[in-house]
Order: C-alpha cells, then structure tokens, then sequence
C-alpha cells in the first residue's frame, strides 16, 4: 500500500471543512472492500456539500487500487441516503455513499457516513441553562440528532444523565439506522414519554418538522456548529402550509408527483389521488423542481416524493404545491385542522 | 370508441400551437397499440414545448383505454430522441415519445414524430430571390431540414427541381431517420456534393453547426417558422469557442462528463481522456446543468454528451466546458486550426 498522503487523503488529519467539523471517509475500508469483491468500477457519490472532496477521494482510490479499476464520480444532486444514484450503481460493481446513515443494507453499497467532529456540549450546557426545564420539575428528556452527530449519541445521554435527567430515546422505524436518529422527513424517533425534547443539530428544518410533527412537546434546538439555541415555533410554518392550501382549493387539475428516486416513492400514496380525481395526472420525475412542473401548466402540484421539497421549497413553485393530506385537505376530504406534518416511512 | 372531443382530441383539428404549426399526434394508432399489446400502463414523454398538451391527451387516451390502465406523463426534461425517459420506460409497459423522429427503433417505443404544418414555400421562395446562387451559375443545391419539416421534404425538392436545380441529398448516419434530416448534433446529411445547402427551418443553432461542420459550403438559413432568411456566420461562434479553450488552457484539473441519457452517451471518448490524464475524473450525470458541476470545484469540464450543451449552454457555466475535440487542443494533442464543430454519430 503507498504510503503517500495526497489532499485527499484524511485518515489521519481528518477532512476538516467549515465549521471545524472534520470526517474520517474510511479509505482503508473502501479499498480492502473493492480488492475483496474484485471489482473493476466503483462508483462515488457525495452530497453536496461534500462533492469538492470527491477528486482527492479518487486520486486516493486511484493509487491504492489495481490500475484496471475505474473510479467514478457521481454528478447527480444528492439529498440524502433516500437519493442513491441508481444509474451510477447500476454501471458499477460497487457504490459508495458518502455522507449519511444507511437507509437499507445491500450487497453493493458501502455506506460511509461521515461523523462530525464539532464539541457538542458547549451548547449542550447552554441549552441546560437557559431551555430545558431542570430535572427538578421536568426529569424526562427526549434526546434527539442527526447522522452527523450519531457517534456522540451515547455521550450525550451520559452527559445529560449526569445532569439528573431520565433520557428517552428510540429507534423510529426502518427508514432510520440509529436509536435517536432523525431525518428531515421522518421524526418517529422522537416519539417518546416526554414533554420537552433536545434536538442536537444544525439547520432548522429537522426540528421545524419535529414540532409539528410532536406539536404538544417543548423542542429545543441545540446546534452546535452554528452555535446556537432556540426553541422551535411552527406556527409561521403552518401558516404558510395554509396559504398553500387555500390557494390549491381553486385548482381544476392537479399534477401528482411520483418520484424515481429510490428512497422517495410513494407510489400507492400517488396512484390512489389518481384514481380518485379524474383531474388529476400522475407526473414521474427524479428531482423536482419547479422549471420540471412549469411547462405541464396545471392548476395545482400533490408531491409524493420528499416532504421538504413540499415546505421548504414550495415558496419557489409558481402553483401551490402540497403534500397527500393537504390535498385530502384542498379536495374537501380532511379538516384543515388535522393538518400534520408529511413524513416518510419505510426504505424501498 | 367514444365520441367525445377533449381539448386534447386533436385528431380533426391539429394542435394548434403558436408559429400556426399544427400536430396530428395519432390517438388511435397509440390506442390500437396500447390494446393489441395488452398493456396496463403508457408512459407519455413530451418535449418542453409540448408538455403543456400532455394533460389533455391523457384524458384522451383514458377515454379511449380500459379503466385498469394507468396513464404516466414523464416529468424529466427532454432535448431529442436521445434523450429517452429510461426510467418511465422501465416502469410501463408502452412508451410514446412525442415530437422527435425515431433515434432507434424498439418493441417498447411508440414515436409520434408530430410534424409542423407551417407553409415552407414562402420563405423559400424568398431564398430562391435572395440568397441562392441561380440555377444558372451553380445548379447544385443540398437540401436539409429539421424532424418537424420532414413530411414536406419532398415537396420541397421538388419545388427546388421544378426551378431547375439538382437536389443533393443523403441520408447521414444510422443516428438520423430520414433522408435530409439534421439534428442539433448531427449534420452527416449535408454531406454532398454541392457548394451551397439550403437549411429550411427554425432555430439559429442547427445552422451554425452545419456552417461549422462544413465551412467550404454556403449555408442559407429559411427559417419558415419565424420567415426569416440568412446566411449561416460562424465566425463569432468560432471566437467563443477559441476563448473556451484559451480558458481552459490554464486549467490543472479536468471533470470529464459522461451522460446516462440514452442516446448521449459516449463511454469511450470519456474513458480514453480519463485513461491519459491524471488530473481527470469521470463525472455521471443524466442532465448536464451548471448547478451539477459547481460543487465538484475543478477547473475545467469536457463534456461528452450533447454538443449543444457544449457551444450553447457553455457560457452558463462558471467553468469553461469543451468539447472532447477542443480538451485535446488544449491539452495539445491537436491544433487550434483543426477546430471542428463536434457531432454526435451511432445510436446507443
């Protein structure tokens, strides 16, 4: 094996990126895996943010693999272990995915997952302080994360017990490797016997979703790579999802978005709108995007596919897009006051 | 059969788009086909302009069907007969691809060409007065046009013979159906033995690429979409080109770009530049989009898809992007001089 380190090459610096957080992408793992299965082609696919590594990966693979082996990299978009090229997995004999937790186990694909090396406790501490009711009145917490953060999962919990505090976690269901894991569609990890939940994690869409999702409990959000805190308020989200309702109310026809990728159809879900409304057409696509819809010039869009594309990217679609219940909410079927936030079950 | 007309039933009408061009898109002959198969599902792929007809002509075909068979319009963009929604084909039993000629003929594969009714004599009758040498000074005359013209060639020939012209044409290659046929990417069947081609129909980027693939040759645009009449000038095509490769001179890293469409997939050419630089890597995607390439931070692409990604969509991208032709200038292997336009052969 050469010994030499090229940029990408982190097994010992680790890939330190923005925000001091730093990942460990397994090339000794990749390799020995590739030589075992004597594969010939071997496909790569990073998420976004993570893409501008992809050449010094291959440059690592390159001089640790048999020179007839070619190495790919995937150049779809990649929103998470729901997305997996399939085309690329098709035309190699192995994938490896980068970037997040497995969504389902198979033969072909390495998962690599990429833990974040960010200190979580600092605001783990802040948020003891200022946010979650002391053990003295509340003692049960749920505690929540994301991939990202999954090897400081158990640390957590200690850290919080330390504190006093009875800590509830589960595993959601299948769509969800880790106990404590939650995804941006899926927070069935969060359902637990508490009041007051601690999500540890950057963005706001995850607990955005985790409180609608679990409206009567208290989230706080605890990131640690931006270093802030906050408690999630849904209540300009809902109004949002309304106004997306109401105007969808009006619609004569409506396109039903059924998606190819892997992880994000939902094709009963899709084909029962069909059936049911003769104004209704069902649309296949693999990532969606407003300019994909524009041109079918309909009244209104159902998107099976990600809920996220639904609330987070909805505001850039020229007509409302909804998801199944909103619809059921438009159409007459369902009170808008059952409104619940969309979530994925199930891999594929 | 019922004997109800929907907007979309345009059997007696034609559809009626802007330009006056009108589509027969052949109900029945997709109706027998679906029925004499057996199928329960039919996948509709539109081209952007016409996408907006798709609903309609469900409504169509769901009269016209038995109930248990489910209708699916693909949401992914598409550019060409190349550009076949594989992944709709895969999950329905008869796929019709609407407003391109047959790329490749398949037992699965329905190909409604839907040609343009517009009158093309006009404009070429403007092109006979204005821009053609006469009959007298150079008999010789090549005539192509586009896919939407096709069931007119005849006529126009004839119309040319009738004013005392020898009409040269061939058909290209296997990539092309029809005698006289152009694509965006293939211009085999201006091959002839005449000095001057007249191109009839739209658009200025089939013409340029016939200027350029055969620069010793007079190239008069009658366009009767738009009835307008010019020259073909590649010159200020060729000065962008020249500045691309100038550009990606500096570059030490190279994105090589294989496309998964069907019908724009070169692995060879890909393979070969990856084979022989160090500093390349192989890129799969479907669409090639600048938003794709971004992320991966290298500084130059070669694209082996579309050319017309290349020479049209190449300003877009933040990188300069080259055609294979073009990446060996500027690793080069060849001379600025021998700059040719690159065309697209084979099917797949």
């Amino acid at each position: 094996m050469s010994q030499e380190r090229t940029e990408g090459d982190l097994r010992n610096t680790g890939l330190s990126l923005k925000h001091d957080r730093e990942w460990d992408y397994e090339l000794d793992r990749i390799v020995s895996e590739v030589k075992e299965r004597g594969a010939t082609s071997v496909g790569l696919q990073f998420p976004e943010g993570l893409k501008r590594r992809g050449p010094a990966v291959v440059d690592d693979l390159r001089s640790e693999l048999p020179d007839d082996v070619s190495v790919l990299l995937s150049g779809e978009h990649c929103y998470g272990a729901c997305d997996l090229d399939t085309d690329l997995m098709r035309r190699t004999d192995v994938f490896v995915h980068f970037g997040h937790s497995p969504m389902k186990e198979s033969e072909k694909i390495i998962y690599v997952p990429l833990f974040s090396n960010v200190d979580v406790f600092p605001i783990m501490e802040q948020a003891f302080d200022e946010k979650l009711d002391p053990p003295g009145e509340d003692e049960d917490v749920g505690l929540v994360t994301t991939a990202q953060h999954m090897n400081k999962f158990d640390e957590m919990r200690e850290w919080l017990e330390d504190r006093g505090y009875t800590v509830h976690t589960r595993r959601g269901d299948e769509r969800l490797t880790h106990e404590g894991q939650v995804l941006g569609c899926n927070y069935a990890s969060a359902d637990v016997d508490a009041d007051q939940i601690l999500y540890v994690g950057g963005g706001k869409f995850h607990p955005l979703g985790l409180a609608m999702e679990h409206p009567e409990k208290t989230v706080v959000i605890a990131d640690p790579v931006n270093n802030s805190l906050d408690l999630a308020d849904s209540e300009q989200f809902m109004k949002q999802r309304y106004a997306a309702v109401h105007r969808a109310m009006d619609a004569d026809t409506w396109g039903v978005i059924f998606s190819t990728k892997i992880g994000q159809g939902r094709w009963e879900t899709a084909q029962e709108i069909v059936e049911s409304n003769d104004d209704a057409y069902m649309i296949t696509m693999d990532e969606v995007t407003p300019d994909r819809l524009t041109n079918f010039g309909l009244d209104a869009y159902v998107n099976t596919a990600c809920p996220r594309i639904t609330t987070d990217d909805g505001p850039q679609f020229k007509q409302p897009i909804l998801t199944p219940q909103e619809y059921r909410i438009a159409v007459g079927d369902e009170s808008l006051e059952d409104l619940e936030f969309d979530t994925f079950h199930g891999t594929w």
